[in-house]
């Protein structure tokens, strides 16, 4: 007889890093209590799971190129930005403060198997391609995916 | 007797262009796939069903024509705007890829029949009326029906 | 016989004042229903809980100081600013409709009993404790005690 297991699914619609760390920070402490885990990454959620996060593909035409290129380079935060300011003193507070980074979260999430959805609609809309992403990714889906995962999870979130 | 459908319903409390088409997208799906879709706009959300975007009424005194003039023209999107630069190339990569825009969205959900409700007291901030809007919203009413709806809902989200 | 209330959980990351008149305009009107509800608050969210919002504790370091400096001050809106103006412009329009502004509404809440909680690990990274909130917070706590909240509630959001 298997348990079942309760679950949580994020959309994370946001490429902003201090709404990730939040959205990962929640996912690793679930799976970390037992629950089933799943992020919907779309819109700029998407630049969060990219392998470079500057690479553009060879089959982007050039208004995606353009439209990659000012939506990547390093994720900012949400509030203050202040030509990357922001960002950086962020990675400061929490490498002196001792919390775990972006980079360590992602980690611990894939150890304990929360599962990774790419928006197929979005990867349309920028020109993006499975060769762009590292190999994190569970799945390439549209929102039909979403809804039968969220249809029976206890926790729903977009961030 | 009748067949107890699944329930989702939506905040869209964001005005931009990306997050409303993220927020149709999810409701055009679901009623799609036989989901009862509530959609309550509420702050910015409501620009999305004015009639005309940039319409200040005769009802509403400076300040809320101010506050409206500032907040619609065309829907921005989240990340960036430069000068509408972004809600330009946005709208122009949606074509290119055959991506259905914010309006053959909007057109779908009314088909589908999602529900609309707009939020009163967001309306009576702004001085907006019935007749600022669209024909398509369903109800006027507050937080209380959006309540009533959501503890129903199995997928609740605020965008 | 003690009867189940229904339960609604938010969180609350965004220190932006229309999203936070949204969140407790949520909260209030679901208490005052009969319904449980927890805040949980992390992030840019931590700033409306704060006794004095420029205040600057003597145990920050000087990032942690020009962090929340820059972070606090007056609560923002999420649409507009310019230097001020989109915030001063809401509470105008809020007190000419009537409408409560957002220190009405938390007033409420407290006499409604919507339990606070203050994130723990944000409160780390901005190096804020106990003697920087209001006594409105009820528990200082993680992100394990949110999920437990958050696993029993009827409707969950990420504001």
């Amino acid at each position: 007889m298997t348990e079942q297991k309760d679950k949580m699914t994020i959309i994370l619609f946001s490429g902003e890093m201090d709404k990730a760390i939040a959205a990962f920070t929640l996912a690793t402490t679930a799976a970390a209590s037992n629950m089933d885990v799943t992020i919907f990454f779309t819109f700029w959620g998407l630049n969060v799971l990219k392998k470079f996060r500057f690479a553009v593909s060879s089959s982007q035409n050039i208004l995606q190129k353009m439209f990659n290129f000012m939506s990547t380079s390093e994720l900012p935060i949400s509030k203050l930005n202040m030509f990357g300011l922001g960002s950086w003193m962020m990675k400061k507070l929490m490498k002196k403060s001792k919390m775990a980074s972006l980079d360590d979260l992602m980690k611990l999430a894939k150890e304990l198997n929360v599962k990774y959805i790419a928006c197929t609609t979005s990867c349309g809309v920028m020109g993006l391609t499975k060769e762009n992403f590292t190999d994190d990714v569970t799945e390439f889906a549209g929102a039909s995916t979403y809804l039968a995962e969220a249809k029976d999870s206890k926790i729903n979130l977009f961030i």
